[in-house]
């Protein structure tokens, strides 16, 4: 395995910045969480995040670009009882259970300003929790003198992950942490990761709507159906596997076209378990219409984004217009190949 | 099996009238055609089919109320050459096929005057061609003195479908035999018919958009991406198959709530097979909207019919409005429990 861009082992810091990048589910969302492969892919919106040391022993967490509940959060550690107060969804949350978890493996205390700054909108379906949560690892570890792998923040991050959703299959924490594009799969508590390489030739546009639920409320919706409604969503999720491995070789023989055909089926098996919406809906029509090959929601659902993907640039300009015309942000995106980076240390 | 009520076998009629209602598949549409149950209902909404002896050997058809090309047609058996003018999808090409098999099996010749009256959309999923060739072989049938049983209707029936479309699961015209609610599998070219009695439980409203193909083509298209990607829908399939039994299971434990999302379940994975339209999604969006437990294209797709499950009558009443009110038609509808019936005859 990798490692994180090597410095001093040994040395403190007093500053660090981290950043991360969010990432795409192309296929396979929520069947994952059953032990099926997805296809995930870093993009080339980044999380950055920057520690620096406090004396007064409070955690000070600086969101200034972020729109969550509870933008500027101030926790005593010696109460700690503002931390209750917290939406278990809000990005703060992700970079507090980071902390709390740095800390535990790197030592140090978490007298600390913590500046989160992000080039994506957080919360839609684009890793951002995950990338947040590596990234704050990466800088506390950085912080305390060590330079753990990319294997190991990717299962850190899958860890603050399951402590703040409850559960994670820890796909969007090897992404982000690895770059590029994957195959994840997480089969009895082993995450299997494999590296492909179609990134660099396919062009993605991302059309976004605010999320009715978070990824965590998504999973639980898809926990009860596939409760209530087990033996036919069990072959739901069996098909969802294999289009994935479909996915695959579609990718990694240029069969664009294909690639979109087997979005489209994707998309309509994630509206069979039931986490599409109309806006959602809306979004994906208006891609295809406008000459998206395929168009699928890509992360948790119940709005959040949608993916598309184009045969062209034009196409991809087409595609953007056309989801804004309709009232929702869209902007293209491409391989992010660094994962999570360290970006300067004093 | 059941026949049709007795008429005096041998007995030549110069006028005889029959009738065969619609049907709403309820579950398992294009799964169907690859062997997996299907449920399958008719509906208070029927097809009628008058035929005249005519003495110039000449065959007029007459389609008072149906919309399609040809609407009144004159085929001149000695020449014939202009059948070849008709439109494969058209209701006037399912009774000239229904016409030209009953006449080899029940002899007599097809100097006939056929009034077609239709109280449903025709082509609209609603099994209007099952329901127009099952009539048409009842009421030549009887005209001829002979009084086909409900299985050997329901067969020939298939039989015309095959002819014009190419292909037919048998679903259709099996509902239209023998009215009621059934389920329907068709495997090794045999039919399995079984009868299912929730009919009268449950409120059901029909929101309808024009098609943009027929269900041939329908047919064609999911065969397609059935050659294409087949490992995937193969699995899709047989989630279809599986959502059946289960739909079955709640259906006769009056589990509504259940059925509804197995309806929903079901439109997804037609979603998944290519068959929805952005027309009908918005049925499909704004009858859920309106309180409909559940909702799904029913028959072919590509525009067509959308069933609505209801959990009583005003709510029936507020998404036939809401249908309506987005611009499209709505009606509830009833099971019918008749299937073809002779009507008159002198």
């Amino acid at each position: 395995m990798e490692t994180l861009k090597a410095i001093g082992v040994g040395v403190i810091h007093v500053r660090v910045s981290a950043s991360a990048p969010g990432k795409i589910t192309l296929f396979g969302e929520h069947a994952v969480v059953y032990g099926k492969p997805a296809i995930v892919m870093a993009i080339n919106r980044r999380i950055r995040v920057e520690l620096s040391r406090r004396n007064d022993g409070r955690l000070v967490i600086d969101l200034p670009d972020i729109s969550v509940k509870g933008v500027r959060l101030t926790v005593n550690l010696a109460g700690g009882s503002s931390m209750e107060a917290l939406d278990s969804g809000s990005a703060a949350s992700y970079a507090l259970q980071a902390l709390k978890l740095a800390s535990e493996k790197f030592g140090g205390d978490l007298g600390l300003d913590v500046k989160i700054e992000s080039s994506m909108p957080v919360g839609a379906g684009l890793g951002t929790s995950a990338a947040l949560s590596v990234a704050t690892l990466a800088a506390y570890a950085a912080l305390q003198g060590f330079e753990p792998t990319r294997e190991a923040l990717a299962k850190m991050g899958r860890e603050v992950e399951v402590a703040v959703q409850g559960s994670s299959s820890g796909m969007d924490a090897a992404a982000v942490a690895y770059g590029g594009a994957i195959l994840y799969r997480h089969v009895k508590g082993d995450a299997q990761i494999e590296r492909l390489s179609f990134g660099e030739r396919i062009i993605l546009a991302v059309g976004y709507t605010e999320r009715v639920l978070p990824t965590s409320e998504s999973v639980k919706l898809v926990s009860k159906i596939f409760s209530k409604h087990n033996s036919t969503v069990i072959r739901v999720l069996d098909a969802i596997g294999e289009l994935v491995l479909e996915a695959r070789r579609a990718l990694e023989t240029d069969d664009i076209k294909g690639v979109g055909e087997l979005m489209n089926i994707n998309h309509g098996l994630l509206y069979a378990l039931g986490v599409s919406t109309p806006r959602v809906e809306q979004i994906v029509q208006v891609a295809r219409g406008a000459g998206a090959l395929g168009s699928k929601l890509t992360g948790g659902g119940m709005g959040g984004s949608v993916v598309c993907i184009c045969p062209d640039n034009n196409t991809l300009e087409s595609v953007v217009s056309a989801i804004r015309i309709a009232g929702y942000t869209a902007f293209g995106v491409t391989e992010d190949r660094y994962g999570v980076m360290l970006e300067g240390k004093s």
